[in-house]
């Protein structure tokens, strides 16, 4: 694979799929603080090539940070300022062609962002851009901190799919990502050599403690021995680790046409534990695994397009 | 009802039902950054007999800052620190016997924090405690700045039931909430008089565009007649008004419990418009009544307690 067949061979748009929009006067981002009636949002979002998701306001803002060192576009006093200060659902920050969005917990919270970023990315013409959840998720026998890009997002029975329900009925929406730009993260982490990186499937449940078998919730109906056998089926059909929203990110990534991986570390090996007790500063250093691999891969991009058109 | 029967008769423990916590040297709430380990939860929390919940972190700190000012217990300078000061997850805050925490948007999000919170009150021995949750929603034929409080939290086919998946396999949990708060809450909704305050069921989803057939998401396959056809169902089957976390709350709630109740502020009528466009000013104003109507309730609960036992 040569690095000039990575790039798309023509421009690809940010798809909506919603007649209704176009008969909007205005559209109102509405938890994003933002709209086509109060802001421009191809000037301010326009050139967006790449966007990194994540769930804590703090995570994103860090990632920005970093960012910006890596790609020599600091900000004098760096100073990022959240493009979303007027509401505390989302904090939203961008450097030159990357956005870095955050997006709570969960897959309703995940949703909602998405709604509203897929809307905002097609309002400003963006074309060719790649989205990439950088996360933190629970392994099933990995060492703690073993970074895993996602092959396939499976529901809590295994299955590659994600059950939107609309008007009281359930769709099955497909799952899949990029498995291209997968291969290409995972090169960018054995090229940077300083942790483990694997390919795998990721399950994606509702809840953290009794939807991930934890023995350590309010409530556990259920042994220490059928926790270990849920969580060894998983592991015998391919799933290497467990977060909460990998599976709608890919369905709705997918249903708009844009580019997206999954890129979570594991913060503990759930057949060994259920309680996240490492130190803060162990978690902490786990936490940037993801934007490093991801910060890699943004500049090899970048330089690449350099190389080829600039 | 007289005020006496309003009291229970004995005081009642919180409930967790999991067996292996005892064996547990120390439990960390991680999603707090609390821990038994290091924090004295007795101490910090062993007289809390209000909790206070909702969807944004600024909006549970003004909550905490009106509540104080309503029990007179400000403290200097208007200081409330976050406990959960170490995470960008949650914000906590304290005052007297009033605890107000945030928890995220959609049913995963408040699900984490209640399985933290309910083993914080565990852990604590706190008794007696009442759970509110002070949020938004769309309403279904209201006048917008409506105050709904909950009778059943129903899902998007109208049936009053949370699923909970467990080891993959669904669960189904009862969503009940406390008939004779909803009726405190109601009457003093009618004593402050300031605004209409309703009983009625809430439809809880996992989603706010698709799921709750909005026309603005970024997807939309379905026409508007389906959705005022959707719509009307729900309202003919006793629906005020949709938001994300009910079912979960009321059924966790239920489990371990806690007298609970759900006060909601419709921000629009979905039956004439999707998109909140309101200024943020009105919107704002909207956002304080369930605020204004669960602190009316907590000051009559204390004075009446004064008033018997002080």
């Amino acid at each position: 694979m040569e690095q000039k067949d990575e790039k798309p061979n023509c421009s690809s748009s940010v798809y909506v799929h919603n007649p209704h929009l176009d008969v909007l006067k205005e559209d109102v981002l509405y938890h994003f603080n933002l709209g086509t009636g109060t802001h421009n949002l191809q000037e301010m979002f326009g050139d967006v090539k790449f966007v990194c998701v994540g769930g804590s306001p703090w995570r994103m803002k860090s990632f920005i940070q970093y960012i910006a060192t890596e790609l020599g576009m600091e900000a004098p006093n760096s100073d990022y300022p959240n493009i979303c200060a007027g509401t505390d659902r989302y904090a939203m920050y961008k450097v030159g062609p990357v956005l870095s969005v955050s997006h709570g917990m969960g897959i309703p919270s995940i949703a909602i962002m998405l709604h509203e970023l897929i809307k905002l990315l097609h309002h400003a013409r963006c074309t060719d851009v790649t989205v990439v959840r950088i996360g933190t998720s629970g392994g099933i026998g990995l060492e703690p901190g073993t970074v895993v890009i996602t092959k396939q997002s499976v529901d809590a029975t295994f299955l590659p799919r994600f059950e939107q329900v609309t008007l009281g009925k359930t769709v099955v929406r497909n799952t899949d990502l990029d498995p291209r730009l997968a291969e290409e993260l995972l090169r960018c982490g054995g090229e940077l050599g300083q942790f483990e990186t694997v390919i795998g499937n990721t399950m994606c449940t509702l809840d953290f403690y009794e939807g991930q078998a934890r023995l350590d919730g309010a409530f556990c109906s259920y042994t220490e021995k059928d926790k270990h056998d849920y969580l060894t089926k998983a592991r015998e059909a391919g799933v290497c680790n467990i977060e909460m929203e990998s599976s709608v990110f890919a369905a709705m990534c997918k249903l708009s046409g844009l580019r997206a991986a999954v890129v979570c570390v594991t913060l503990l090996d759930r057949l060994k534990g259920d309680q996240l007790s490492s130190s803060q500063e162990v978690l902490h250093s786990y936490q940037l695994r993801p934007q490093m691999l991801v910060g890699s891969y943004i500049k090899k991009q970048l330089k690449g397009q350099i190389g080829t058109h600039g």
